[in-house]
């Protein structure tokens, strides 16, 4: 199945001393999104850096700006192709058989301290069957177990401590699904993406796990469609 | 019922370097530990400061030992009045109820870091009907969620850590049980213990919760009789 | 050098449900506060429990309190009887002469984790003299080392954290002062206070230690003067 | 100058349930390390998975072992050429020069948490001028402030902690001199590296600076010669 998106957003700041911004505002290029019609536009019209990050397609830009206003204004058009299998086909791939470069996501990271929460998770899902079934466990728990809390967190925020607080934003739902997924050795991703009916209007935040030779979006917060996220970004986090 | 126990220890060191020690072995001099007579020697006989803290009746006792072995024995024999009533009859006390000097028990304290935890217990805890049982409820829960490991923790372990890490010892099971409570406004203390049956023979760490005008002992770890308990200390930890 | 005070305070709340008030805004009927005269008025007139803790002399009034308005008054003439001493003759206490009732103030506590500040307290203060002036010298560094800055903790915030923002506000200043002094074996407590001149006009918090056989106020904010404290409380904290 | 090394390791293990075991052994093929010539043997000769990482380089090597005996051998002969400069010379780069794919190590992450030491190294390290001087001021006060001291840390130590433990290895040290840099806007990332000279013989870890356009190697803990280092992993750890 396909489905055509227009997305975008718009940025407005009153800039007080000169500044560099790095923006992550555009669709990566993955697979999935192609027929990608776009356009950022910069006002005022700034020199810019940008960067492709390998592999990910993390695209990044970056301008110095003066005291003054700033605005930035991105609209795109994607195809998104959405992807299905039955979940009960698609399993965890054994560790001799992921891939290397698929690795550093089993690793802990600054806002996933996976280290630190692998018994909890080994003692709530250890013991469920392996595969799809059970991230959608982890994420079924999460939903039942986590507040969805506007400003119960902050930037500095982690896994551990929104398990802690039992409450979070759609970012700490998605740290805390890394981490579970990571103790338990499933590879398991940051996904920052445009999200197809969120309520309000914001940049969305997911995860991805490695299952059956591929990436599959998941989200613990109930937040948005699945089918409807067109992501930006995807990290270690 | 009254059960009389004949209880003791004995600690041997080798003091490398002239060492001021204070001990906490004597039991408690509570209502209900009567008919207590005991001895407490120190080899070789240094002279010895006591103290017994109002209210709550831990009894220290310290020496400056030199260089040396040192060798402390006590035996006691006590006659515990072991109190018993209808779980279902002894409720929570209302906050305006509590007495004012109980209401230290109620403060998160070093290793009860209770303030951090209190979204995790209202969470669990916080719908099931108040009393006697929800203590017991908590207890099970301790139970049925932490592995009781030797070696798992360490004299810096918080109970936060330890909900993480799902595995403690006796102390930890306790912190964890007082954090709890304290999180649900119910007034809980740390007992340190002789224990009757204990394997391996050593002090026991429990708690006590204040409900229903009174302090219960408590043990999520399920470790020995509360019957056969006789309180060295009770304690904020 | 005696010199009379007159402070007071005046609390007012909108409740907005049943609720407990616990107050502890008496000072502290210490050995240096005499010719106390004072009035605590509570309006409506609700009924009023009291507690004075032992030894240390806080004092505690508890009202239940319907919705509605809420005000409380407390005004106080004192008698503060200012000790003076030659800090080079003020030594600190070796720990087989501390007073068995004075070692709880060596133990960390919830906001003065001081077992894990230890090594660093040696670092920056072991090599330094004992006495009165190594205490001096922690004010210091915190005065020259910590930023004062309004909102930069929190009520969970504890002194291994102040230490690393680097900044706090006099609670925290108190904080990281004890955990200094317990970590190299010098009791140290908590104070709370009303405090001359200080800006803008507040409860005030400093510490004291335990030097020489009393306890002697420090502050490393230097936010006030030391000669124009009187307190409502002191506590392990 | 150009210096040719002979370097390598053995590893023996006695695995004792089928391991998925992932090296890091192999030197990075680098700019400056050329001339390489290299052998890895592994005992029982096992299929091999291998992956280098795009831009960094680091070589990864697999291998899925059964129970028995495992042994890993790797011998390199490789001409380091030492560049030098006169730090003098050597400038930090501005943030609009930053190259974005830089970007990532200014960044925190796991064992960097380098926000939450933001304050501490604008405080002690904010006001020196900019440049490879400041970085080499930030090595000297890890000299002088932390205690090189073998078990004082473990795999899940951070970098604030072994702030506040004032002791390390120098896998900790590096973790820190990374924080301050990255705290000050300055790109560092952790290095794995076989040391000429190092006692006991070990794998060292040092760090790198992004400063005038390039990384430059530093080492806080003076355990070994910078000249002497062949690196075999770089990383934002």
């Amino acid at each position: 199945m396909t489905v055509r998106y227009r997305l975008g957003c718009e940025l407005s700041y009153e800039v007080k001393a000169p500044t560099v911004f790095i923006f992550n505002l555009e669709v990566a290029r993955l697979l999935r999104d192609h027929g990608l019609v776009e356009r950022l536009t910069v006002t005022p019209d700034l020199p810019r850096r940008t960067y492709t990050v390998p592999d990910i397609q993390n695209r990044y830009v970056s301008v110095s700006a003066q005291p003054g206003p700033l605005k930035i204004v991105y609209e795109a058009d994607v195809t998104l192709d959405v992807f299905r299998a039955d979940p009960e086909t698609i399993g965890e791939t054994p560790l001799d058989a992921i891939p290397l470069d698929i690795m550093p996501f089993l690793l802990p990271s600054r806002f996933v301290p996976s280290d630190r929460l692998s018994a909890f998770a080994c003692r709530e899902f250890g013991d469920l069957p392996k595969g799809h079934g059970r991230v959608t466990a982890i994420c079924n728990w999460l939903y039942d177990n986590i507040d969805y809390r506007r400003g119960s967190s902050n930037e500095q925020t982690t896994a551990d401590e929104s398990l802690l607080l039992r409450a979070g934003v759609c970012r700490d739902f998605a740290h805390l699904g890394i981490a579970f997924c990571r103790a338990l050795n499933i590879p398991a991703r940051f996904v920052s993406c445009y999200a197809y009916g969120l309520e309000p209007r914001d940049f969305h935040a997911v995860f991805e796990a490695y299952l059956g030779g591929r990436w599959w979006l998941f989200d613990g917060s109930r937040q948005a469609n699945l089918d409807g996220l067109v992501r930006n970004a995807v990290g270690q986090v």
